[in-house]
């Protein structure tokens, strides 16, 4: 079935100790899509400056998302600069240009609409609530937030936590949401805040399932070859939620083996720059992995 | 087949946000021999003060394992005094009072000597090089370190490392010794210089194994009731030995299975204060909660 990401797309700009990439294609939007299209129809809703470069579009077209709902306003592309140290588990922001995505205010056209699996990627929680009053009916709502929205909008982030079926969100984010330092628990608590599943990524660490009073950790792929983690998260949970699109049920067998999808596809992401490894990863290399992971666990 | 621990026997005081206890049994040995005691015949190798609970060594007696080689000394046994806060990934030490335990040369039996499979805990290098030299034609010898080692006595440290067939260490001392943020990478490193095996444990993350050019990230039991973790890496490398000495064969297939012995048998461990959960746990209990954890990595 095909699936639905709301979300941003960038020009980053980053540095880590494996060296540099500038003006380079990023944004949440980005990475969810092309780590989702590997299993599914995508249309990818957002917004972009003039300034955007055609390839990156052509890109996009070339793995069969369907960008329609691809605003082209007037300004600049969002751009994002930032660095990593050390384990590279956390960034540094050094700039933030908003720019056209400062007013963005996603018009999702019928066909966007009437997947059945949506994804919010972090945006403001007002306006993530503003695409799913769009998409009620879906089989499956998925979002995910940031420690900033947790911060400044904590009664927005609760209220739409109380709407969507699933959360995804990074350990910390999780820890200050719920003001729990056991994952386990916090996975809990966040899923009587509303949501059916909750699933929190760990990095290095892997990532918890959290589903009808089961939870479950899987281990993170050893990654030899860490350059970029940038988008990691975003090529996460597009793995999820495409691998989720095209099995077609949702349960909690359906969301672990999701999970462990979406575990495999970040590795193929923090191998390069930007989308410059996943943008030329096959399916058969993701499965190939997949096979590999599935045999690092049979003890 | 039997196996012999060397290292530490202790009272512990604790406070974690679950509670206290004082004057609790604790040390490296205690909870290694009990934990290995599960799966096999396990001597210990210590020293304790006249102080030292004559219902200690009865509860070690009680589990089968041989306390021939635990010596009694003029003095009062070694008491460590310490606090976890937050995720209770890191101890804060209040006090440390080595008592007997500053003057430790371990005397082994032959008995003990004798056997195949030798683990030495956490002690200062050269006395654990003392006792490689007496168990040499072991079948598997593994280490223990920490880094307050790795920090004062770095030259010994990597000696002994030239001579053990594996060891064992936290993620920090992982990192610390080899100076790379990356866990595989610093497990390579790690075989660089000298033992054939190496296990990083990752607390609430679980273990990473390197053997064989194979790396293999095996994630943790999740755990909802966390009390106190004091003992949880000794309990971890003494379930991991422990089956490893029942099976019989070293390989990289026996080891990743005693690694997730260990994982589960540490639980355990953390679901009370000092030994009380470990010192009535079944095997049984054991394969039953193996049996989930196989379960949870089944997708």
């Amino acid at each position: 079935m095909p699936l639905t990401v709301v979300g941003s797309i960038a020009l980053d700009s980053v540095t880590t100790p494996a060296g540099k990439a500038e003006n380079a294609l990023g944004g949440s939007a980005t990475y969810f899509s092309m780590a989702s299209s590997l299993f599914t129809k995508v249309h990818i809703v957002g917004v972009v400056g003039r300034d955007f470069p055609q390839e990156h579009v052509d890109m996009l077209v070339k793995r069969g998302i369907d960008t329609n709902d691809l605003q082209v306003a007037k300004g600049e592309t969002f751009r994002w600069t930032g660095s990593y140290d050390g384990d590279m588990s956390v960034a540094e922001t050094h700039d933030t240009q908003l720019n056209v995505f400062a007013e963005f205010n996603p018009q999702i056209s019928e066909a966007s609409k009437a997947n059945d699996f949506q994804f919010l990627a972090n945006i403001h929680p007002t306006v993530q609530r503003g695409v799913l009053q769009q998409v009620r009916h879906a089989k499956l709502t998925f979002m995910d937030t940031m420690n900033l929205w947790i911060n400044t909008e904590p009664e927005e982030v609760k209220a739409l936590l109380g709407e969507v079926m699933g959360i995804v969100l990074n350990d910390m984010e999780a820890k200050m949401l719920t003001g729990e330092n056991n994952l386990v628990v916090a996975g809990k608590k966040i899923l009587e805040m509303g949501p059916k599943m909750a699933v929190i990524k760990k990095g290095e660490h892997g990532a918890t399932v959290v589903m009808d009073g089961q939870v479950v950790n899987l281990p993170a792929y050893p990654l030899h070859n860490l350059v970029d983690p940038t988008g990691a998260g975003d090529s996460f949970a597009g793995g999820m939620m495409g691998y989720l699109a095209s099995h077609g049920e949702v349960n909690f067998e359906s969301l672990r083996r999701g999970v462990a999808h979406g575990i495999v596809v970040a590795t193929f992401t923090c191998e390069a720059f930007s989308l410059d490894r996943l943008k030329v990863t096959t399916l058969e290399q993701v499965e190939e992995r997949l096979a590999e992971y599935r045999n690092m666990l049979d003890f």
